[in-house]
């Protein structure tokens, strides 16, 4: 396998520093070309230094500057074996994502400010590592055409979807599988279950979620992972926003998209076949196994990781999701089947009212009622066969009417008391 | 999918009557040609009438002639649609294996009696669906090297093997998988986990096997089995066979085969990758999925079988099997690693040790003592590459060491009287 040139998008994130620790592991396959981040200086500098990218993108341009000074302050000894090209901004961003030497771009980046780079990687033809999940969610409408031009492979970095990939390389299209931009039904393939851990309140009963503290929220119970996705795992957005993403990475319709709690989270998702049998992708919840899996595949890499071992983890246990405790499924479903710019409302929705969360200006509870409620106002103004340009703006229009809704929940509810 | 010629060894066995509802099922993808049987007339009178297969063999000869009346007098309305060639003993097994319009023989004959059949197939260049195990556990050494010559494909029929051979359709080495036969390790695994329902005395104390009745041997708590299958599965020989099974098939060492207990029987065994993920094969229990796949692979076929629910399922738990209460698997193990004919002793011993605990003359804690006895009595006289002959011999030699050793016992325990 010949050296694979890796430029990180994120790369100071929970991603980010996880794809470079596998970088790290395995020096005669991997190479970092190129790095992104946003303000976490210290760190960046000290992936600089060890992996000597060839270019280097802030997203806030007032701090290029500072990492100017840092670099060229360093002693000798810790230098760079080369100094990295600098660039900031979007375009900053976007140049990372599309560097000439790049074979692969992992997505580490959070949230819809992926889009602009994720098209830019696919239009220069890069292979993709896909972490940021809302980029297809909101986008893949424009994204999948984009795909099917450029060759690009998008490879889930996402344990569910990568568990389905896994899956999927042993039916007999495997050739389809490779070009999941088609958006074609994978002959033989019934259905996909996606798992979920039931986040943070599995064990909460419906009733308490009234009571919820951000602390609570941001405690995942088998994940590392940031505090946004954390609390998408919370209330079950995350599997929602995986069911619209599955949708566009594998061609399915979303009556083929099933989920079933599953709380150790040893099972990451699993393929049915249309002759009932069930192949699942098992292993300890890691993330690096499935961004290992986007940098290696169709080849697997010898790891030291802990195997498997199930006598040890006893049981694994299954249940049926609580529609009444978990709203956000079937608002994700919903948005995905009326499709179009719906998928990108209600992930800016979405992000948005999770943003406020975090914030503390609105309550656990609320979340899905913001979203809800920014869907239904954009029912009327649907596009069915968005442009980049309807999703960006439908995208500002989300964040905008979600702080709308917030402040007629919060007038409601000053008039009922 | 051009239609596919099938020969049943076993037809009217629990493995042979599974694939004619296969075949029911799907009319336009298999045909039978040819159909063996052991005494159950009745039945294979009912088989050939609504199957038509160009030729019916018997192990007895003796039979022949009474098959010939049953057909000849047939009501008119109920005679196939042609008059099948009738072929008797162990010569006319082979016939029916080796039948030049058959494309896949499934081998449904139990223990021993399936090894000529089986090499008479692999010379005349057919595809197999193994269920009979014992055949490749005697006589690996024979039979890897004719399928590395007639380049038939050995298509494993076992649940186990099936659910391996499902998960290793993914590895990238997709090619190796299909050519079994070479012995060589897939590259890219890691090791194969074995799942054991742990038989009908899963719930057993160790003390308590001391009491244990043929009745109670030959109730299996998930699978509908042959009874000397069921009484291996509480013995966990079967398990011990399965391990000897997957050194030939998968070309992997035994200290890469494990074995964990899973009461459930819903995972049917899994794979482990170098990188540490596992992929497992999930369904209900039942034996017609591996044979379907058989026949189908490498596509898949469509059926209105029940599909899977885990949250139905509630949990599946797994334990790490008590060597103490299973001393089976661990000589099939030492048997494994000794190689050349000593599995086919081990494998012959316990067919005969099973069979005398069928006919109640021995205990069933005595089954493993017998088995061993007599594989310890071979080590001096191990042939390391043996001939088919060998191995013929040293299966008559080991059955009649088990008498031998069952004498021996009884002396003892009239001794300690």
């Amino acid at each position: 396998m010949p050296v694979k040139a890796i430029s990180v998008l994120g790369s100071t994130g929970s991603i980010g520093t996880q794809t470079l620790e596998i970088v790290d592991c395995f020096p005669e396959h991997f190479r970092i070309v190129a790095l992104t981040a946003g303000n976490n200086l210290d760190l960046l500098v000290r992936q600089i230094t060890k992996h000597s990218p060839e270019l280097v993108a802030l997203a806030d341009t007032n701090l290029l500057k500072e990492l100017d000074e840092c670099l060229s302050s360093l002693p000798l000894s810790d230098r760079p074996q080369r100094f990295p090209k600098l660039v900031g901004g979007s375009d900053g961003i976007c140049t990372a994502a599309s560097w000439p030497t790049a074979d692969l771009v992992v997505t580490g980046i959070v949230g819809c400010a992926g889009l602009l780079p994720t098209i830019a990687a696919i239009r220069a033809g890069k292979d993709l590592a896909l972490a940021n999940k809302e980029t297809l969610i909101a986008a893949g409408p424009v994204i999948i055409p984009e795909l099917a031009k450029s060759g690009s492979k998008l490879l889930p970095a996402d344990s569910e979807h990568s568990a389905i990939f896994q899956c999927l390389q042993g039916t007999p299209w495997n050739q389809d599988v490779t070009r999941l931009s088609t958006g074609i039904a994978t002959p033989g393939l019934k259905r996909i279950i996606l798992t979920a851990s039931g986040g943070a309140f599995r064990d909460w009963k419906a009733v308490d979620l009234g009571k919820v503290t951000i602390a609570d929220a941001i405690k995942h119970p088998n994940w590392n992972m940031g505090k946004k996705i954390t609390v998408d795992s919370a209330t079950l957005m995350n599997k929602g926003l995986e069911v619209i993403e599955a949708h566009y990475l594998f061609g399915l319709d979303y009556s083929q998209i099933d989920i079933v709690i599953h709380p150790q989270s040893i099972i990451h998702s699993m393929i049915e076949l249309v002759d009932s049998s069930v192949l699942a992708q098992l292993g300890w919840p890691d993330m690096k196994l499935p961004i290992l899996y986007c940098m290696s595949w169709p080849k697997r890499l010898e790891t030291p990781w802990p195997k498997l071992d199930l006598a040890e983890v006893g049981q694994l246990t299954f249940q049926t999701p609580d529609k009444n405790k978990y709203p956000c499924t079937e608002i994700a479903y919903e948005a995905g089947k009326a499709g179009g710019t719906m998928p990108a409302v209600m992930n800016a929705a979405n992000e948005q009212a999770v943003a406020l969360f975090l914030e503390g200006q609105v309550s656990f509870l609320e979340i899905p009622k913001l979203i809800e409620a920014v869907c239904e106002r954009h029912q009327s103004d649907l596009e069915k066969n968005p442009t980049l340009s309807d999703i960006l703006a439908v995208d500002i229009w989300a964040r905008e009417a979600v702080y709308q809704s917030m402040i007629n929940l919060t007038q409601r509810t000053i008039h009922v008391l």
